[in-house]
């Protein structure tokens, strides 16, 4: 199933996506998608709902976001090009979920920002309640997966002092979604062909086959760590191929446009604007 | 004004504190404590409410966190005590609000936890949205102010590769309270006094005289990278004190009580447990 959240920010609907890619209402069977509703979303038959006409705005897929928990240099290509070294258990930070946007929706570069980048990456919405488990045990707290941008600007991000955080949770830096896509129509996460072009040059392109730590392993590595709950995200990492890894490195700028795709989880479209 | 929420956890109600320091039911005024609702809190005079008997206990004082910003290194002599630089801009870090808990709530140190360490910290809990505010224009976006609890795993925050999320962010690492308490009755947030005690003996104690960048200049400093919205805290660093900067270094266990203070801002008391 393919659930969807579409209207405008603030004020989104639950929807599902049919067999002919159009979208139905959700909203008569579940107020919204997110929280403890993602263990037990309805699956009806989507002929049964009511279409919805033209082509709304969609949001992030899912309502209530409590955190954003994001896993550092998880492709060995990856971590190659930023000149470090691979990691030796998962490097995480996080992103404010005031970060958070639609997969569609502007990206706004903060006002002095020279080095916005863009990294595709294979996103985990978790569906259940998750502490302190196995690696056997992680892809059950999974609601579903999709695409997120984890948009970054390094000279906030590495120039400025302290962790990451600087360059990774400015507003619009999280486009999330089109679609959050259950496990059962995914099938193995570590079989995913993700790519991302830069206005219609492909820069990023690679496999979920090449994460150093793959999704059960960080599931179970944050949740010894701190509880992850229905509807915290986890973004998995990048493969190579971001603005900052190229000879000259190449940033954002106003008017440049972002397409990102994740094999079975839909694409993302970004313009780009300077606040 | 000194606002609060009392009750069990996840079903806590407002309520204020009278000039007797009884806690006064403010549920027949307002819903919560949170929110848009914090920019235009209800100040009646507390004889007219509901006295609240017994002594309940008392939740994070504002409801719906949506994230928590942290200053790292940010009073000269704690930068000193950890061997690290006084640094040239204010160092950033987030918790995830997943470890947010009541001001007098056990915290627990997850399994394979060994470097336990405390950090009290003044609170700023925004009121009204920021972004890309002045200095000048800084304090008038904050709600109040309260008593956080920054605590930390040194061992997962600094030997475990990355940033700081994993030592900061594990459940009930963020004890926050035990009041919301309104600028007007705090004055210069610049002096205060603040302690914690470790089993009855004083560890840290400083006064807020003492930050490098101080709570305008962080509240302005952020909001030119990311929006602040209602219901944000920002934890604003810690004086000296810490166990990890003690010879030899003293961490947490099982059964050790901390107790905070902060001038006006009231008291948090937490007893220990290893998980």
């Amino acid at each position: 199933m393919r659930y969807l959240r579409y209207g405008p920010r603030g004020l989104e609907k639950p929807g599902l996506l049919d067999g002919e890619g159009r979208i139905r209402d959700l909203s008569g069977l579940v107020r919204d998608i997110g929280g403890v509703t993602l263990s037990q979303l309805p699956a009806p038959d989507p002929a049964t709902l009511p279409l919805v006409e033209g082509t709304p705005r969609l949001g992030v897929p899912v309502a209530g976001v409590g955190k954003i928990v994001c896993v550092g240099l998880n492709y060995s290509d990856h971590a190659a090009e930023t000149g470090m070294a691979e990691p030796e258990e998962p490097i995480l930070f996080m992103k404010a979920t005031s970060a958070l946007c639609g997969p569609d929706d502007t990206v706004r570069l903060p006002r002095g920002a020279t080095k916005g980048d863009w990294e595709v990456e294979l996103g985990i919405v978790i569906g259940k309640r998750a502490q302190y488990v196995s690696e056997e045990d992680a892809l059950s707290h999974v609601a579903g997966y999709t695409i997120v941008n984890d948009v970054s600007e390094r000279a906030f991000q590495i120039e400025r002092g302290g962790t990451w955080t600087k360059g990774k949770s400015c507003d619009t830096f999280a486009p999330v979604g089109p679609w959050l896509v259950t496990p059962e129509e995914v099938g193995d996460p570590q079989d995913l062909r993700l790519s991302l072009d830069l206005n219609g040059v492909r820069m990023q392109s690679g496999t979920t086959a090449k994460m150093i730590f793959g999704a059960a392993q960080v599931i179970s590595y944050i949740s010894q760590m701190m509880t992850l709950h229905p509807g915290d995200i986890i973004a998995t990492g990048t493969p190579p191929g971001v603005g900052m890894g190229l000879t000259p490195p190449r940033y954002l700028r106003e008017g440049d446009v972002m397409e990102l795709a994740i094999e079975k989880l839909g694409r993302q479209r970004q313009q780009v604007v300077q606040d």
